[in-house]
């Protein structure tokens, strides 16, 4: 276990950090590939290319490596909610945020496919997982808000409450939903511009013409 | 543990069958109230007022209950599925089917409150669940495709298959939503009042005026 320490703190700067960067990129791949219920920290340090003294030096425990990979899922979910241009009611405003925030669900996407798993080993991602979906819907609620406003959407606020909380729960269970009722566990890209569609065709039966006029001109030009 | 045992069938008749039922109630009501993951079969056996041995000739195990609830949960599914009246345009038959369907899940909320660790500790649900959902999702096309044919809804063959899985993510996952994200984990009959129209507001855009005029009228009569 003694080599396992970096000597010191001159060659933890060098070396350490890129071996807990290296750590946490291979256990995002294989925790992708198997699940963090089918990975051994013994084959995350093998593939890593270190020996398993070497990677308790950086995470005791698994579960440790749960924790350090939604901490960076929670830091990319904030600078989607820091970045500008929310302030629109043009509807490839809301088309870009769904796609930017689909793009870090696919990123990390096996939180999203063992969110059974990993609550029930890891209850306190409750409270987490309850303010992220909290922050996302307010940005959510302000774009909706615009483009009722520019006569985009029309939707009463009954309706509109009724469909954010349709949102969070498609966006959120799609993917388990894939995985328990339809079988999917491999998830491919295909499977994310599914779950896009899935969200997006909550909204587009509340798309005005003129709406649906601005899309069909979209389409026409892509 | 000799007088766990009914000492002959027809003892077993006269009061073993009961006592197996009592023990079913029992348990989907501690179940309910506290999840499985905080229910002992010493809790369960206590509060049927019988020994622990005594249980264990009926259940050998806590997850062995799990079964047998969710065996009756599935017959009441079953029997929905059979009854008949699924052929109609009438907006009504919906509104029965979906009513009925909740009244399943309100008196086996748990199996959906506790549904990631019950699969954690039971995969063996997975599949059983798949079926369920397969089968609950023809009578609700066809239900739909009536209602099409008849002028109550318009959707195209595209919008339709994304509304019909939006509805099963919706309907399956509500409850461990209001759990996890909202913070609500004793269930309410005005939560079960809540997912019923969340799954309806599914519906509701695209009715057509005809079935928005039967169903004010219908408002107006209640």
């Amino acid at each position: 276990m003694r080599d396992a320490e970096p000597a010191s703190k001159a060659k933890r700067a060098r070396h350490g950090v890129s071996t807990r960067d290296r750590l946490i990129a291979v256990a995002l791949k294989l925790f992708t590939e198997r699940g963090p219920d089918r990975v051994t920290t013994a084959q995350i340090a093998d593939a890593a290319g270190i020996n398993e003294g070497n990677l308790y030096y950086y995470f005791k425990t698994k579960q440790a490596l749960v924790l350090v990979i939604f901490d960076r899922f929670e830091a990319e979910v904030d600078r989607l909610l820091e970045s500008p241009r929310r302030d629109s009611a043009d509807p490839a405003a809301y088309a870009t945020f769904l796609r930017e925030w689909f793009e870090i669900v696919w990123s990390y996407r096996f939180l999203y496919r063992d969110f059974m798993s990993l609550l029930a080993t890891a209850p306190e991602l409750r409270r987490r997982i309850r303010a992220i979906s909290a922050r996302l819907r307010a940005p959510v609620k302000t774009l909706m808000g615009h483009m009722r406003a520019a006569g985009l959407i029309a939707i009463s606020d009954e309706e509109l409450d009724a469909l954010l909380a349709n949102v969070w729960i498609v966006s959120t269970y799609w993917v388990v939903y894939l995985d328990v009722q339809e079988g999917v566990r491999a998830l491919k890209k295909a499977h994310l511009e599914w779950g896009i569609k899935q969200v997006s065709s909550l909204f587009t039966p509340y798309l005005t013409p003129l709406a649906r006029e601005w899309l069909d001109a979209q389409a026409a030009t892509t």
